[in-house]
């Protein structure tokens, strides 16, 4: 009762934000299965996943707030270590987490019409992303 | 294995902290199941689950953070696109996350005596919100 | 179909973060199960569970921003109550959350190379934490 989608993303970097609900729903509805979670989960550790309503203002809004709490040129000793001048990626992205899990059934997503799940890319390059949407259910 | 419990509570607005411990409790074990996990999940863009010791004085300081990280009275892109006021309720409600999954055992909660399970409501006005508690398990 | 693995980390206190990839790696594959998920979460309302880069730079930023967020001698009403002096490990803990979600497949964790699962101790002193790794697959 285990099904496995992954899903590659070719994002812009830092403060791209992508709905990727379609995806989920279309797995979860794929995988034959009625009732159970589903764990949406980015590989690596400069991105996250969370929900928000899809609107390009509240996206901006979110931006704007990580951007104050890790303002990407501010001090960072990430920097030292490797020449890298993303510090201020992987502390967003441990701060908000790389994974949300959903429940759903009937085969639909128990979500709000207004919520969206997206995938926050934090990396300050384009990135290509990896998107595991992991179902277990009945 | 899985069993669904929804529950709506009727919340006052922003800043109001519901434990909802008890219920989740109560889910988990009159789903007859002993081991497994249970994800709480809130329908919706504007609230939030996690978990704290449900003391006033805990309670009041992370509603005084979030009003720093995302003041409710600051300027957001997102009022602009609906008249909306709720702004701040987005950024912190994407911020925290919808849903917490905890583990269980021998029908039981694995959590500490002070960490209770709290809905966070962040939206601007009442709301009737509604819980899923999502159990899997043997 | 599922497993329960819990293991006793002794930490220094606020500030300590500690690299559990290995052992939650470890409790997979000694599971047997071949595909699903692990929620790693942690027992008690002043730690948190998430993923990072484990490179001493990056969890310092972390921690920097942490104590930007909600200061370690800041005023907590917290502190009123019981005469405790860790309001800020409350705040920080419930803003991080106690416990993380990740998919395995073929008995691997789908994590990035740099990407460790790490426990955060928030906590103003030294803690016994009770770490839970609760399996769940086929």
């Amino acid at each position: 009762m285990v099904a496995t989608v992954t899903r590659e993303i070719r994002t812009t970097g830092q403060g791209d934000v992508r709905d990727i609900s379609g995806e989920v729903a279309a797995a979860v509805s794929g995988s034959g299965l009625s009732a159970g979670i589903v764990t949406v989960s980015v590989v690596g550790s400069t991105a996250g996943v969370t929900t928000i309503e899809f609107e390009s203002g509240a996206v901006t809004d979110l931006d704007t707030v990580f951007e104050q709490l890790a303002p990407r040129h501010g001090y960072y000793k990430h920097h030292e270590r490797w020449g890298d001048d993303n510090g201020s990626s992987h502390v967003r992205a441990a701060l908000l987490g790389p994974s949300i899990t959903v429940p759903f059934a009937d085969g639909r997503l128990l979500l709000g019409t207004w919520q969206q799940i997206v995938l926050t890319e934090f990396d300050t390059r384009a990135r290509n992303r990896q998107v595991v949407v992991q179902i277990l259910g009945e």
